[in-house]
């Protein structure tokens, strides 16, 4: 089993791009991908991409094949995965199996969305579909009134508020403020959170990440052949996967994600780590009381505690353990399936130290964390630099 | 790199399922599975499935995390890949690489596909989206549309004729009819076919495939420990994946597939095997014209000669290399992402020696083909009784 690095990304901005279709998206995301690993499409002999949804958003399926030819990447073969929300990391995943069992040499993983196409009950109806259809989305349960089920838990279960819920949006737009790839790139008050239009009791509209197009992508090597593309190539440590139940109504609880904690768990284990080593993480914060449940799933701060941690500034830049540094999903943007891709690129430029005024002092390890749906799936990456 | 085998396979039949449903039929498949492989869930540490059009046929993304709740095999990781009707064979593949590249020792692989939730209609528009949604399907060039162009212009270039077109389907319902799985148990004529009403010039509805509900699966290990499960395990020889342009418009020629005359010679090459090593083969007949130009570019015949070749039974049981004994798409039965996965079933019953009155005498090598779309995607494997 051979060793992965990274050695070169690309994304779009991530907004809403009415001029830019699904395939341009794809292409200019892949191409920037290619300039920065300073290869040509040639040398490329496999591709993943994450998508979830397009056949309901934009009425394409087979889009691993679209990706091929419009990259002009004919022949090689170009896979979809799906996995809801964190199906960017997944095609990350496979794209280090493909790597690691020999089978490639040199693989593109992208991940995109264009959701933009549809009006908002569109939207809502096709992001249900990540959830149970039978018994969530039939019954009206889109994905605001199942974070806010778990919001609510959390509030009772430890105490948490709603300024706390607030603070991780002020503090993922501050982040947000400082990249320019950002869906928003304004700064909010706590005020402005909690005086927001409330979507589903306790969330209001900026506790919600928002509906975004967009496309991010990376390029794989085996470790052994990294240095000869660059100096400083980023070292997969850990891939590691895990699933829950599909609907919330059969989870043992509701304050916890229990696949984030067993991916976390294996992840740290395969990597040799734990939560201390490491230096920046981006999480899925697709709603605010989802970034407060990733701090403590990942083992960052006990359980019950995000609340508390996130008011007081310990996620922010500068404070012990840097979140979302892209300003995450609130304010990043979360065209779904590039999301997990999109925070391999951001983890990327903080290990290489490229990361602008947002930049990480020292970072050396990166984790990323990426949900698919309510927790039945979530994907971990550890990256670390590797020169 | 691990040689990869299958140690024990399961499917539905395939049909119109009224009283199943999708997470049923998945559920069925794979208590089969593991039944034949002699297994319980606890061994299985990962799984891909194959599905293609979950969102517009039943309103469901999210199917590996869905699928790994309903067959109680949470919290192992379980992925969806989508690459049309080639989806089944793409979730064998991300299997292959998951146990050859070391990462996980006990794989399920899975294809299901729940089609008769939805009027025709509405299946027609959700398998346009294996095709190029902006430049055909949105023109109106749904699926029997593109392959009676294929069928056309085999007809002018090579002289192939409605009969042969014809002679596809009577032999593959001739084939059905020996299987207890098929959609259709009846056998048809030349007269029936070009008899039966026409969907797009020159072919007629017993020229198509049908919609089906189905699902099939397989479990994979290390060569090396396949023994401990079977004494007859068959062994992965090749695993190959290319892709042409989406639309068909792009294409050099109509006349045959060029991303299965890459696959093809690709998978030959990594088995050191040539068409004539392979006793039996499953290939995609979506429609009779594409069975013919399957077995043309699998190098079985020449180019222009498929048509004959079917007319005059050279490809049915007892001729010199049985086609799609399973009955094929036509008449086992096309719930699309199961197929790719199904084609395996019936080689590993055929090598095996377990395919009934449809047994191929002596069969120790078959071959899978794989289409996905117009031909965007094919996968093509080469598998081989290993005892």
């Amino acid at each position: 089993m051979r060793d992965v690095a990274i050695i070169g990304v690309g994304m779009t901005s991530f907004g809403e791009h009415w001029s830019k279709g699904f395939r341009e998206l794809v292409v200019e995301a892949g191409t920037n991908a290619l300039k920065d690993a300073g290869i040509s499409g040639e040398k490329v002999d496999a591709g993943f991409v994450g998508t979830m949804a397009s056949g309901k958003l934009i009425g394409q399926e087979h889009i691993g094949a679209l990706i091929a030819d419009f990259m002009g990447l004919n022949p090689i073969p170009i896979t979809r995965v799906e996995g809801a929300c964190a199906s960017g990391s997944l095609a990350l995943r496979q794209g280090i199996m493909a790597v690691s069992s020999g089978m490639h040499d040199t693989v593109v993983v992208g991940g995109v969305e264009k959701m933009t196409d549809l009006g908002t009950t569109g939207v809502t109806t096709a992001l249900g579909g990540a959830g149970d259809q039978e018994w969530e989305l039939f019954f009206g349960a889109t994905f605001p009134a199942l974070y806010a089920l778990m919001a609510r838990r959390h509030m009772i279960d430890f105490g948490t508020t709603e300024e706390m819920l607030a603070s991780v949006s002020v503090k993922n737009h501050k982040h947000g403020s400082m990249n320019p790839n950002a869906q928003f790139q304004n700064q909010i008050t706590l005020q402005d959170v909690l005086n927001s239009k409330m979507v589903a009791n306790p969330l209001k509209i900026l506790d919600c990440s928002p509906i975004s197009d967009g496309a991010a992508a990376l390029v794989l090597v085996p470790l052994e052949k990294a240095h000869s593309y660059t100096k400083k190539p980023v070292r997969i440590l850990a891939s590691a996967q895990a699933s829950d139940t599909i609907s919330l109504h059969s989870r043992e609880s509701l304050t916890g994600v229990k696949s984030a904690q067993i991916a976390s768990q294996n992840a740290y284990k395969y990597a040799k780590l734990s939560p201390k080593n490491i230096d920046v993480a981006e999480v899925h914060d697709c709603f605010s009381i989802a970034e407060i449940m990733a701090i403590e799933d990942l083992g960052f701060f006990k359980k019950g505690e995000g609340g508390i941690a996130s008011l007081e500034g310990r996620t922010s830049l500068g404070g012990e353990i840097p979140i979302n540094t892209s300003g995450g999903l609130k304010a990043c943007g979360h065209p779904v399936g590039a999301t997990g891709v999109k925070q391999l690129v951001e983890l990327y430029w903080q290990l290489k130290g490229d990361a602008g005024n947002r930049q990480v002092k020292d970072a050396n390890i990166g984790l990323s964390h990426n949900v698919g749906g309510s927790g039945a799936t979530t994907v971990v990456h550890i990256v670390k630099g590797e020169w």
